[in-house]
C-alpha cells in the first residue's frame, strides 16, 4: 500500500473541502491556534513514516493524553482498575453529570472527563511525582526529549474548569476520589496541556498497533490483552458522543482532542495522527474526521 | 488455525464453569427452552464448518434478527436510512424511553428496540408482504428452506409487549412511524420469533465476514462499505448496555438475542454463532460471552 | 368585598393588555375556538354569582375535568387510591415519560396525563358505564342538564394522542393499568372533551370551597379531609410545569386546561372560573393567569 | 381555639407512636443529638405562646435558615431575584445535579441546596459582613440575643460537603455564581448551622403569619406581597421531594431541616415550630410531620 500517494491525493482533495468547523474557544489559550493548520503522519508496522502538511508542528493534544494516562494506570493496576471506572460508551455529552449521578459516582469509561479524572486520582495515589513520570513516558515513547506541557494552557483550563471541579467534587461525595480535589484538577489540566506533533502522536502510541510492544524501543508497554482492550475502549468510547459515527465512518479505534488532533490505530498495520483545529458540533476535528474517513475508504482497509 | 481443537478444548473447560445466568422469562413462551443447551458453529472464509454441541438445534434468534432487517433496509434505502435512526450506542437499558424522548423520536441505533421498530416501519412501507420477503432472504442466506418463525413465541411477545407499544406510539407522536402501530408491532414480533440453529446463523451472516458478498451463493447482499458499516454498528451497539464490555472482552463485532444466541464476525476470517439460553443481568448469554472471550483469547486474534 | 366592581375594573384593564398567548393547535378541533373570547364567573359562599364577559359560553374544559374524575375516584377508593398515583409535583413537562419510567409506572400526581389515565383506568374497573356516571355527576353539580362532551374534540384528540397511548402502554408494562389500552384512552379523551361555561365550572366545584358539601344541593360530595386534600393537590400540581408560578402569583389552589379555562378555589370564600383561549408557553391561559393574579391582588386575599 | 389543650392531648398520643425515623448521620456533628427530644411552640396572632416538651432547647435549624436568607435577599433585590432562581418544585431529591444541568444552572427554587447557594452568593455580593447581618436579623426577629451558629457543625458540614461543592462549581460554570466557590460554601455552611429553639423559630418567622410585619417589633420585614409569595414558595417547595405530601397531609406552608425541625405558618392565625430529630426516608422529621398533621386535623383548620 503506497500511503504517501494516498496522502498526496487526499491533500489536494481536502484543500477543496470547505471547513465547517470552529476552533474551540471555551479554553481561552486554545482559541489562539492558527485555524488553517493541517497535518498528518502515519507510521507503519515497519516504522516507515509518511508525512503531510504541518505534521511537525506541535499542538495541544488535550484528551488524547487520556490514552497515555489510561496506559500508565492500566499497566499498574491491572484489571482491578475497572472497579473505579467502566468500559461502556456514555451516550451523553462528554462532561455530563447526569450519567455520573445515575451510576453512583462510577464514570462510564476512562475517556469521558469524569473517568479521566478518576484515572488521574489513581495515578496520584500510586506514584509520587506523577507528572514527571508521565512526561518521561511520553518522551521515551515519542523519542522527543523536548516534549513538554503548556503552562499557559493548563492555567487557562483551570480558569474555565468549574465543570470539571463539579465532577471531581461529585465523585468525591460518592467516595471515588481519594486525593484533594485541587491536586486532581491540577494534574488533569497539566496532562491535557501536553503538546505533541502529529509525528510525536503517531509514534507514541505505536504499541497499540503492535500488541503492546513499542517498536524501536523494543519495550513492552502493556500486555497483548491490555493493548487489545485499550483499542476496544477507544473504539467504543474515543469520540465523546460521536463514537458510533467515527466507528461507522472510519472503522478504526481512535481518540480525539479539542485541540483538533485525532489519533487512530490500525492494529498490525499502522498508527496515524491528524491535526486540524476546527471542530464539528460534537467537539471532534471536522477535517480530521473527513480525512480519516477518506483514508480508510481509499486503502479499502479497516478493522471491519 | 485449528478451530475444531480449540472448540473441543473449550467445550471441556466450559463444562466446568458454573452457569450463573437465568433464562429469560418475560416472554412466557421463551421460558420453556431447555436451559442447559449449548451449541456453537464457526464457518471460515473457505466455508469450512466447525461444530460444537447443540449446533443444529433451532432456537428463537430474537434480536439477532435485527441484523437481517437492518441489512434489508440498508440495501434498499442506502445512506438515507440514517435520517430516521442513528448509529450511536445508547448508554441506557435496551428499551428505555428516556433517550428517545430526549432525541426527539430518533432512536440512537437500529439495534435497540426503538430503532428496530423504525426499521420495521420503513420495510412495511417499502415492500408489500415484507414478512415473506425477509423469510425468503433468511432461507436463501442460510440455505435452510425449512426456516420459519414461531407463531407461539410471536403471540407470547405481543402479550407482554406493552413497552414496545409505548415506544411505537411515542415515535409516532414524533412523526417517525408512518404505518399503523399494530402493523409495526405485528411484523416486529414475528421478525424476533424467527428460529435458526447455530449453523443457520453462522452461515446467514457470512456476507458480513466477506465484504458484503455471500459465499456459496456468490451473491452481493450489501456493498463493501455497507458491510463494514453494519459491522461497525454491531461493534458499538450490538449488546444493549454491554456493548463496551463485549468489545472489551471479545473484540469482535456481534449481536446477541434474549433467546441466548450470539452471532459474531471476524471480517475476512470467519462467522461464529453460539447458543446458551441462560442470560446475564444485562440480557446477554452468560456462557455465550464467556465462550467467545475464551475463543478469541485462545486464537489470539480479534479485530484489535 | 364587592366582587362585581373588581370584575368590572379588571375587565377594562385586561382589555388593554396585549395577549401574548397562542391557541392550542395540537388538537385540531381545539384550534377553531374564537381566540378573543374572555369570560369569568365567581360564586361566593352564599351562592351569589358574579359574571364577566363570555361567562355563559361553553368551551372544552380539557384537563379541568381531571378534578372531577379525581373526586369520583377518591370518594370511591378512599386513601387506597394513592397506591396507584402520588401527590407530588412533577417538575417536568406535563406529558413526560421520563419521570414515569424512573418511578416504576406510578405517576407523580393525578393531574399529569399519566396520573389522570390511571384514575380513568380505576373508574372503568369500578363502575360500569363510567362515562354516564361522570356526566350525570357533572350535570347535578353544575345544575346544567344540557352538559355534554364534544364527540368531535374527543375524536380529534384520539388522532393526535399517540403520546397518551405511549403513557398507557408504558404503565401497563409496569402493571399499573388493568383495562384495555383502547378503553382507557377512549374514556380519557371523552372526559377531557366535556364542555362547560365559566358559570358551570364555578358552580360544579363549589364543594371544594365548602369542605366537601355542595351548596344548593346540600349533598356531601367528598369528606372535609378529602376536600382539603384535593385542594392541596391542585395547589402543588394543578398547573403542569407552572404550579409553583401560579401558587406564587395567584396564591389559590386551581386547575387549568389547554382549552384556556382555569378553575380556582378560595376555601370558605368562593369558587372562580376564567376562560381565555390563548395559552402561554407552559400551556396555561395567558390572560386567565394575569386576571387571577390581578384579582387576588385587588381583593388582598389568598390562602397565604 | 384552645391550642394548649390540643398540644397536651397530642403529646400523650404522640408518646405512644413508634418513631420510625433515623437521625441524620451524613453530617457527623449532627449525629450526636439526643434522638428522643421532642418540642413544639405555637405563637398566635396575639403573640400568645403555647409550649410543649423541649421547646426551649436549641438545635441546628439547618435548611430552615434558608427562609431567613431568602427573606433578606428578596427584600433587597425585589422581583429581580427570580432571574437567578425559580419558584417551581424540584420533583427530585434535594441536592440533585440533574435538574440543574437541564435548566442551565438556574436552580428550581430557593429551598433546594442549589437555590440556597445562589441566594448566599447574591447576599455576599450585596452586603459586606453578611454573616453578621443575618445573625443580627435573626436575633432581632427572635428576640434571642444569644443566638449563634455552631462552628463545630459548620466544620462538620464542610468535611462532607463535596456534593454542595459540586453544585456551586456547576453553577459557576453556567455563570450563576459570582463569588469564590469557597466563600459561598463557607457562608452557606455557617448559615445552616444556626441554632434556635422551637420558640425562637416560631417567633422569628411571625412576619410570615402577619403579612410581612413582625409583631412586637412592629417592623416591616417584607411587603405583604413578598410575605404571601414566600409562603407560596414554602408551600410548593419547602419539603424537598415531599412538598406535595406535606401540603396534602398538613395543609400549611412550611419548611423543614435535617436537624429535625419544622416551621409552619397559618397566615393570620399562628406560627408553629416542632422539633424531633429522627427523620423519615425523605429527610423530614418523622414525628414532626405526624404531629403537624394531627394538629391541623384537630384544629380543623388549614389554608385549604
Amino acid at each position: 500500500m503506497n500511503y504517501q500517494t494516498i496522502f498526496d491525493t487526499l491533500a489536494s482533495e481536502m484543500a477543496d473541502v470547505e471547513d465547517r468547523g470552529h476552533v474551540a474557544t471555551y479554553i481561552e489559550a486554545l482559541s489562539h491556534v492558527p485555524p488553517d493548520r493541517f497535518g498528518a503522519c502515519l507510521i507503519d508496522h515497519q516504522e516507515a513514516e509518511y508525512h503531510l502538511g504541518d505534521s511537525n508542528e506541535s499542538f495541544s493534544i488535550q484528551s488524547i493524553a487520556k490514552v497515555l494516562s489510561l496506559t500508565l494506570a492500566y499497566r499498574t493496576a491491572g484489571e482491578s482498575l475497572w472497579r473505579r471506572v467502566g468500559v461502556e460508551p456514555s451516550g451523553n455529552p462528554f462532561n455530563s453529570l447526569v450519567q455520573l449521578e445515575y451510576d453512583g459516582g462510577i464514570p462510564r469509561n476512562p475517556f469521558i472527563n469524569a473517568g479521566a479524572l478518576v484515572i488521574c486520582d489513581y495515578l496520584i495515589t500510586e506514584m509520587p511525582g506523577v507528572l514527571d513520570v508521565i512526561l518521561d513516558l511520553a518522551r521515551r515513547l515519542s523519542g522527543n526529549e523536548q516534549l513538554v506541557y503548556s503552562q499557559e494552557i493548563a492555567e487557562s483550563e483551570r480558569v474555565s474548569g468549574f465543570r470539571n471541579a463539579a465532577l471531581v467534587n461529585l465523585m468525591k461525595a460518592f467516595g471515588n476520589i481519594h486525593n484533594d480535589v485541587e491536586a486532581v484538577l491540577d494534574f488533569y489540566f497539566k496532562l491535557c496541556s501536553i503538546k505533541m506533533t502529529c509525528r510525536d502522536l503517531a509514534r507514541t502510541f505505536l504499541y497499540l498497533m503492535n500488541n503492546g510492544l513499542q517498536p524501536g524501543l523494543n519495550e513492552r508497554i502493556v500486555t497483548k490483552s491490555q493493548s487489545k482492550r485499550i483499542n476496544a475502549v477507544m473504539q467504543t468510547c474515543g469520540f465523546y458522543d460521536e463514537a458510533g459515527e467515527f466507528t461507522f465512518r472510519v472503522g478504526l479505534p481512535g481518540k480525539s482532542g479539542v485541540g483538533g488532533g485525532i489519533l487512530a490505530v490500525h492494529p498490525q498495520h499502522y498508527g496515524i495522527a491528524v491535526w486540524s483545529p476546527r471542530l464539528n458540533a460534537k467537539g471532534n476535528s471536522y477535517k480530521g474526521m473527513l480525512f480519516l474517513e477518506a483514508f480508510t475508504t481509499r486503502t479499502g482497509l479497516s478493522v471491519f
